[in-house]
């Protein structure tokens, strides 16, 4: 990371405003794991009932609140990250890497199988 | 954001990743959404049995999988993200300043009680 | 309830599963909860690629998995329930009650929006 | 089940009172897995910041709102079954079986340990 970074710097951020407000005490990773959890839901509950196809032409009505419930998900992923040491921009590099030989090309092309019945 | 920016550069490889093996068909926000719930769920799921405070000092065998759980929640809100064509760390930034309104220091010191009961 | 109440003898049932492996000192509700919400993202995960159409004609091979999710999120809830002194079967009664009010048919009939849209 | 079942019960008056509004058209298992998730995130809620002593012995008042998501979550998960033909209460007793069996008392007392890791 450098010192342009957007992760990085959401992450000092973001251990800032816990800090000014004596939360990290609360911020016990199966907290945040929790607190995660929720969000993700609280995003999930906007696609319920629609469609798939209207899921991919939101309105921007619809679009803001989705906006939102996104930030809260990459909010507690930060400081979950930020809690256990993990850097979070080269846990995804590694875990594309892992699914890269997971899912060949030419294996998964058009299927989304599990890697274990591919 | 700037060529070093880490999540534009993940963005970027997430796409060619699903466009490559032709998965942007079945990357509807809804199940994008789906997806992501799932994987915050399998995150959770190695702290539901775990105290708080033992899920404060993780071994190194317990946080290598947590590890990569935590990427797979990166990766599916990136390419949710990205669908939704939201700028993910703009968005983080701006719900970082409603909180702060939400939660004025003074008023939420130590307690972490939701805003709308302060 | 009664004697031949399936949702009572499941609670006996498995109460003393727990009890026999000593299993109380871990199931505090917010484990449990944490536990529910994990099995309803692992039955979720069966449906998360599936079309809308293709989940209600499911194959037997699809099935078999699903119904072993389900009956784990049921599972959870009855002990989770029991934990808190909760009557499953009351507290749904109860809370269909609230939904005819919130959600009176002339008012919701072929419209999904939450109540407070209505 | 018998007459008396309260599950049987339930699912018949849930039934009905989607079909009087029409919504059984949203209804599609993968719809009702995703709502049935995102009830048991909000009962989760609740939880996420209490320690698991403070869990254990609930106020009235914080055990009201979870008694009202316990029975979302229940609702959903009977009409998920009714929707796919599943016998709830048969769904669990099998799982049971075949818990009893991944977990044998002797080898599972006082340790939440995966099977796969015992």
């Amino acid at each position: 990371m450098n010192d342009t970074d957007a992760l990085g710097e959401l992450r000092d951020q973001l251990r800032g405003f816990a800090e000014e407000r004596d939360w990290r005490q609360f911020h016990a990773p199966k907290n945040l794991a929790s607190a995660l959890s929720v969000e993700a839901a609280e995003l999930l509950e906007h696609f319920q009932w629609l469609g798939e196809g209207a899921s991919r032409c939101l309105t921007a009505k619809q679009l803001a609140p989705v906006r939102e419930e996104i930030a809260d998900v990459l909010i507690y992923l930060i400081r979950l990250a930020d809690e256990l040491g993990i850097d979070l921009a080269q846990a995804a590099r590694d875990k594309i890497e892992i699914n890269a030989r997971k899912y060949p090309v030419e294996k998964s092309r058009g299927s989304i199988r599990k890697y274990t019945d591919l």
